[in-house]
């Protein structure tokens, strides 16, 4: 009671120190909450090497670069080991060989998740999207690169499955899982795809 | 030196001045905070045409719907072809033709993204489902439906396939990849499914 | 008209009072926003049973609770069926038990989700790690339980399948969609893998 009779006093004799306390109060509210609102970012985990999943996740990735969203790529497992431009075997270790091997050796291999039917799928698909002036997955991975894509290769994936360096197309940065995680943690749609 | 006086002289002769500058920067940081705060949406990214995935989506959805959420479902690719409620093979180019021979006709006809053994999978589930009084595919559609859940579809993955809208499901909207970003973008929940 | 008037006179009287209408509205547009800014969780959603799928989610999932974030795993259908400690056929409907034959009968058995060549993928893909001294998926299960990881098995989905709990993993929880969507709902990632 007595506390309550102060405060009304001090109100009194001065309104501006009751508000200041509300504003310290919200302030400190806002700063708590600031680092959880999410940036205007968009980050998409690829873990699948088939030409329709791979098309999807650029699609997105190129269609949110293009309304201004700072979009990242994280490429791991499948998503890496498809994401080539040339096949190196030799001097590998056997599995890494093997691994090198039955991968896609580029983006004009990249199977279908279904109905591949030993590539025709995926020919059917590039066909079908020729027809109707769709652009093609590299034509995605070009625009995706000039809007400022991040495109991150997974190391763990990397190194487990032994790919070299320049067996993966250009323009890749490196980095781990918490790599991934710092960009998502702050974004406003996240994928695994 | 000087400037820190200055203020300290204002405060004493007005302290309601000291407080609308700060009230206006805090009132400036939530105006720019408020766009990326997600709305209360969910929105799914469906990719798949599998009994079992579509199951998983429209259980989500279903139930983000029911908590009140708006929840807005896209069928992409895959996911779209599957949407169907009857197949026309006839008056189409022949890959387009060959799409729909292979795609699934309708809901009853969706296989299994795993065991499927020529859809005998696809019928085991839906029997233990039924035996547990689970609801089917066609219930949880027809709940999402009334619930208010968009079903939005991927108008190029419907050119693209050279897919009629008379084959599609009732109650679509369709737009672009643009359209789901814009859902997406201001979500809480966002998956690719 | 008259209430501008009043609305200045008041603000000429008391600067004050102007400030505290402000920071009145300030003060609720916070309120409606709280609730809605993602909390430091991550929710992932395990739909798939296959090794390298599982990896993926637990390397994510122990790298965002060593980040420090409250991190939860949903288990769903094949991502439940695959969390087996052991195998129960007898005692089971038929096609109950016929799941739990086909099932993994614990970590060691789980798939590839490509490359699978009957198990072979799997056993090199647990060499290649072991190489490269990568936590292997009984480790990184480990780790995550240390964190305090939350693992929930989806009940509809043991219902479904009629798995028996103590075929399961332990340290699982039980629950249903709704509840992955509380979880989901409030976190910075969701993903569905």
């Amino acid at each position: 009671m007595a506390s309550r009779v102060r405060a009304t006093n001090t109100e009194m004799v001065s309104p501006a120190v009751g508000l200041e306390a509300r504003l310290r109060v919200l302030e400190q509210k806002v700063a708590s909450l600031e680092p959880r609102v999410p940036q205007d970012r968009v980050s998409l985990m690829v873990f699948s090497w088939e030409l329709d999943r791979i098309l999807a996740a650029f699609a997105i990735a190129t269609g949110a670069a293009a309304l201004g969203y700072q979009t990242s790529m994280f490429f791991m497992f499948w998503g890496l080991a498809g994401l080539r431009q040339k096949r190196v075997v030799t001097g590998k270790r056997v599995r890494e060989g093997l691994v090198a091997l039955l991968a896609p050796g580029n983006s004009k291999q990249l199977p279908m998740s279904r109905m591949n039917f030993f590539g025709v799928g995926a020919r059917m698909l590039r066909g079908m999207m020729r027809d109707k002036h769709v652009a093609s997955l590299e034509d995605l991975m070009r625009i995706a690169r000039r809007l400022g894509t991040r495109m991150v290769a997974c190391e763990t994936s990397r190194d487990v499955m032994g790919i070299r360096d320049d067996e993966l197309v250009e323009g890749l940065e490196f980095g781990a899982t918490a790599g991934f995680l710092a960009d998502a943690l702050h974004s406003r749609v996240t994928l695994f795809i």
